[in-house]
């Protein structure tokens, strides 16, 4: 990343500590290594970013869109101004969980080969890190938007809000909740919702069901 | 270079043999290493080709052509029809000498972080492998979609039955709903709905606000 330019690493939930074998193999970017965040899940991770472009290789044929590296480095360009964003990547062997890829925007995945398509992470990466600055070198600054993006955090309220209200009517039920629920994720992350729609929505879930924008008390029984 | 598609390897005295520790690390590309072209010289490696270009990280302000990796992946690409090409590197740590530069139509060079340039010899082959599978090959028509987009007169009655369920806990009224809806519209015309969706989206309204799914009369009075 860095030999593309980028120098704001955040971990979530690391294997081990920074150690002497990551810093030595950090070569010339312990820089970024020393300053990299530590985070202890995904939400603390990306809950402030706008856009969040989640790498996959796989195609996975649901409702989000899927962008190759060089689409998702426009679009990333275009929105920096508007907040911070990110791109995520999962372990080398697993990739990210399907849980994990509910919190993207996007998915991002690299041409390649279908007959051999399994780069590597740290593969993944530089590609991905080229064609973003690429896109940022000849990125024209877009027109400002009219409202922020709403946060991964805002969003991710939004939901459990939803899904309160949809409980409450019995739309759906506590123990087959989650096909539906994500469904409804990937809709609306794929709209990239502004800060404005968002406060429509919260208005529109309250109004239908009150009661529902209240969490419940942790230790309700 | 084999998850972009390519498997003409070409090594030119090789510090050593192809070793079993060469085949443990090819992981699934053990068919390009094992038949690999060994040749003493690099005369006897690009002999035959028509087009070669070098890598190299250093701006040499020299009479070469120098070309980034995308315009260069587009000029190999043209040349291909007229014999072989070859994208020559250098080793890890010195790359290439002069004198095999010298053998060179043009050297290609990986736009990066001008402070911090120095990319290995495997993210380098990576990315200009990639650069050259995306020039080569147009890139195949997505996965068809999961299920039919909504159509443009579902999404209109679509709306009806959002606005008739506001309507009717008063979160819009019907001599202001217009800005409101509006926006919502807009929202859900982005996200490009299909008609599960469409029906998820739709049974939740009648959830949450039952009897909205009904129009009224149309000579209700």
């Amino acid at each position: 990343m860095k030999t593309m330019g980028f120098n704001e690493l955040v971990l979530v939930n690391p294997a081990c500590e920074i150690d002497g074998q990551a810093r030595a193999r950090s070569a010339g970017a312990l820089d970024i290594l020393s300053a990299a965040r530590i985070e202890p899940d995904l939400e603390s991770a990306i809950g402030d970013c706008g856009f969040v472009a989640g790498a996959s290789a796989r195609k996975r044929r649901l409702n989000w869109p899927e962008l190759d590296a060089r689409t998702c480095a426009g679009t990333v360009a275009s929105r920096l101004s508007e907040g911070p964003v990110a791109l995520l990547f999962g372990p080398e062997r697993a990739g990210l969980s399907n849980a994990e890829l509910d919190r993207c925007n996007a998915l991002v995945y690299i041409p390649s080969n279908p007959d051999y398509n399994s780069l590597n992470l740290a593969s993944a990466v530089q590609l991905i890190a080229y064609e973003l600055r690429l896109a940022l070198i000849s990125e024209a600054p877009p027109p400002p938007a009219e409202f922020p993006p709403a946060s991964s955090q805002e969003m991710a309220l939004f939901y459990e809000h939803l899904e309160r209200a949809l409980l409450g009517v019995n739309f759906i039920n506590p123990d087959k909740s989650q096909h539906i629920m994500r469904r409804l994720q990937r809709l609306f992350n794929r709209a990239e919702l502004n800060q404005n729609e968002m406060n429509i929505l919260r208005g529109m879930l309250s109004a239908l069901a009150p009661g529902s924008g209240n969490r419940p008390p942790p230790d309700e029984e």
